[in-house]
């Protein structure tokens, strides 16, 4: 396929995004094209932004522009209970719920449920660095229902068990909307043990 | 959902690409923020180097580094047939086959099927000119073989006729791979009506 050179190594770049193919890459680069100038321009400065404003709170490792984030220099938020995610695009997804008003901490990965090794920027000292100093009373386990979020979640309990606060973790059991029938054995089972009194 | 402005600002930039969701935008701009600051500095110069350097071409307006483009440019091309395409990706397309040595004239849209309007950057003055002048003898009309193509054609035909010149459009029929059992009707009337003697 012969594209010009700066062409090709757009499209390059952008193959390197996440489920991104070479049809949509060309698809998009012709739709830059067919704009006007100035859109592209403020594709490239909200791009150049978020390299110059975006940080990591030191405190709970969620992205931010300013560190500590607005979510650990809340005062009104209850500093003795941690939810503990394992991306930073978790935290407004339970930041939306309207549910919790604890503070996060965002692990940065999860531990391979292969070799039991942990990736290379979970954020595991901090959070233990975090318990001892802060009188964290209760920890919310808040990952994935599989294998990645099961083993982390055992992980970090075995990490945690020695400092004698309350851990929890998500419920599970039968979604919103969802019908019996067609619901899978596993979390059938999960709402079964997990029943509760009305 | 709360992001902090610039990174909503990016999103917001991201979704103006064509088929492209919330959820993907979030995708790419954390997997933006978790790669080194280099990569991203790649993808913006990438974005910038294509506003600097794609032109199109003032001949057969294909996209191009410099104009009159490389095959507009190329002598070893039979610059008496002319290949009529929508848009700038159907190009390499037929490059690809190796089966065209003519010239191509990219229309940049199409004939609105409903209202009979063009769009309102089509080629089609600058399209009459280079037949007028350049001796052409044969036009390939590479359109899509749907409603919006056919309209095309029909309006590219009607067009041309007055000049005596050889009109033709790429051929229907089966697909190589397919299945008689599964084929449209449509698809297999045309391959019957375009029969070829073995």
């Amino acid at each position: 396929m012969f594209y010009p050179p700066s062409l090709q190594a757009l499209i390059n770049e952008f193959l390197k995004l996440p489920g991104l193919g070479q049809k949509t890459a060309q698809r998009f680069i012709f739709h830059l094209l067919s704009r006007p100038k100035e859109d592209t321009l403020k594709l490239i400065n909200a791009l150049q932004n978020i390299l110059n404003d975006i940080n990591f709170c030191s405190l709970c490792h969620n992205i931010t522009q300013k560190s500590p984030c607005h979510i650990c220099s809340d005062i009104k938020r209850d500093k003795r209970i941690l939810c503990i995610v394992s991306k930073p695009q978790d935290v407004p997804v339970i930041e939306n719920t309207g549910e919790f008003h604890g503070l996060y901490h965002v692990l940065g990965g999860h531990i391979d449920p292969i070799d039991g090794t942990k990736g290379k920027n979970l954020s595991v000292d901090s959070l233990i660095q975090r318990i001892k100093k802060n009188n964290i009373q209760e920890v919310i386990l808040a990952f994935n229902p599989d294998i990645e979020g099961e083993t982390t979640s055992l992980y970090i309990f075995r990490l945690l068990k020695e400092f004698r606060i309350k851990i929890s973790r998500l419920a599970r059991g039968l979604p919103m909307g969802a019908d019996l029938e067609y619901a899978d054995d596993i979390t059938l089972k999960n709402a079964i043990r997990g029943r509760r009194e009305i």
